[in-house]
């Protein structure tokens, strides 16, 4: 398995996720929280203007900027595909064999109930590090991306074993005290996690493996003219990871009439993400798998 | 006690408080649902612009905009005082004789756990209202605010009657069908009462009320430099309304050193509102009253 030399933790790659860009802060004056033999690790502020206005972004989605085709162009006229273009020869290139860092751990926060939820990939490497940490934490979530990295456009996918922490649920702009520590907490566990991999102690993290594979979105609904006219009804908000069945309350129209799941049973996850409005994103339905690690 | 005749209804006088922006769109679609005998109501969006592009504003907070001085000079060089201007034709003028109309109720969301929180000032019809809608919602907060419309630089000012109903916690951005449906109740409610009030058969509220007194405002910490270096502490997150004792735990700094509180016992609100951390307003600390109705 791959050595990890060369990490990267990033926060603020959404400027409002104000969490991850304080423990990056914290630890700019405090490295050897962070600090694990034989790891250098990097510590960035993913989008510095959005930061400091406490927007999610400028112009576009950083964290939607990362697709290899616009990567191998010049810049489109956005600030966010600039900064793209710069985090790539800072952390990649992308696809490249010898990406600067071997791992990219990318820290945000959703206004969702997802409580503590790792966001990998079906790599050996990443598969060892959720059985590591859902042993630690049993109320972690694993979710399972299947998407190849060629058609990925997160930050994350800049290096073979990019992750994503996402934890909720939480407002943008604000600090909550528990998910400072939660954060705080399962990052060092990662750190700690790189180190026994390098020193290839990982054999005994075996097992099988609960996570939820990647699955359909679902929109909001709209009326004859095409504008939203329902929200998630409360029997479902903060359900993440609770199975929907059909039949199930999903949404409500604003007019009081109660919309019902129609599809296969499976699992929500970001379900209500303020930050999804714009992307017409509800909730996603994964799929519960159990992987044989 | 005067008649209402005309009264305003406001959302969106901050943008991202999607609530009262959907209550106010669904209104205006059906409008028998406010409709009162005797009551003239306009629905309004307090600053489209805003709404448009989902922030809490674009050059200065509007629902800080109001203020006397401000309306009585030419309006400075921002959209939200050009709007302020302008809703102060339409509502007020404030503080003339005869204000277009008699009555506003501008609709807020907050991320800080206020529950349905009422703000009002020390008038009788405003204390009628409050005992009226506290036999009917003994969960309701009553927010005293005793500072004289002269001073006032919020919306609610336009008028001798203008009140401001808060409702949290809610995430920016988002629509909670709970928090909906607690807004339209609330409203509903504050309607029913001015028909009583018109019709003089609001003898019988009385007795004694129960109001929390606004209070002193404390910062976030500071480290040497002048940086906030310390967040909400995790025992009074979401404890609005609860008594707050010298020597409770307050802040804790990221670096995990708890500040205790250090003053006379008082009720906090507005807990970690994210739109206030611009504001370096951390919390405020009200005093808790009982008024005689």
């Amino acid at each position: 398995m791959s050595r990890i030399r060369n990490a990267a933790i990033l926060g603020g790659v959404h400027g409002n996720e104000r969490t991850g860009i304080v423990l990056i802060e914290k630890w700019r004056r405090r490295p050897e929280l962070v600090a694990r033999p034989g790891i250098k690790t990097e510590l960035l502020i993913g989008n510095p203007l959005a930061v400091k206005r406490n927007v999610r972004y400028l112009d576009e989605d950083l964290n939607r900027a990362f697709h290899i085709d616009r990567l191998n162009g010049r810049p489109d006229d956005t600030w966010e595909s600039r900064r793209a273009h710069e985090l790539n020869l800072r952390l990649g290139p992308k696809l490249s064999d010898d990406p600067k860092v071997d791992f990219i751990l990318d820290m945000h926060t959703t206004t969702s109930n997802m409580g503590d939820t790792l966001i990998i990939y079906d790599k050996p490497l990443h598969l060892k590090l959720a059985k590591f940490l859902k042993d630690r934490n049993s109320g972690i979530h694993i979710y399972l991306s299947d998407k190849p990295f060629e058609e990925t456009i997160g930050l994350q996918s800049l290096t073979p074993h990019g992750a994503i922490l996402e934890i909720g649920p939480i407002p943008q702009g604000v600090l909550f005290h528990d998910v400072f520590e939660r954060m705080e907490r399962v990052v060092s566990q990662i750190l700690d996690f790189l180190v026994l991999a390098n020193n290839n102690e990982i054999d005994d993290i075996r097992g099988p493996l609960e996570a939820y594979q990647r699955g359909q979105l679902i929109p909001y609904p709209k009326n004859e003219n095409g504008e939203v006219n329902a929200m998630i009804h409360k029997s479902i908000q903060n359900r993440n990871y609770v199975q929907l069945k059909k039949g199930d309350p999903l949404f409500i129209t604003f007019d009081g009439e109660v919309i019902p799941y129609q599809d296969e049973p499976g699992y929500p996850v970001f379900i209500n993400e303020a930050a999804y409005y714009e992307k017409d994103m509800a909730l996603r339905v994964n799929k519960k798998v159990v992987v044989e690690v």
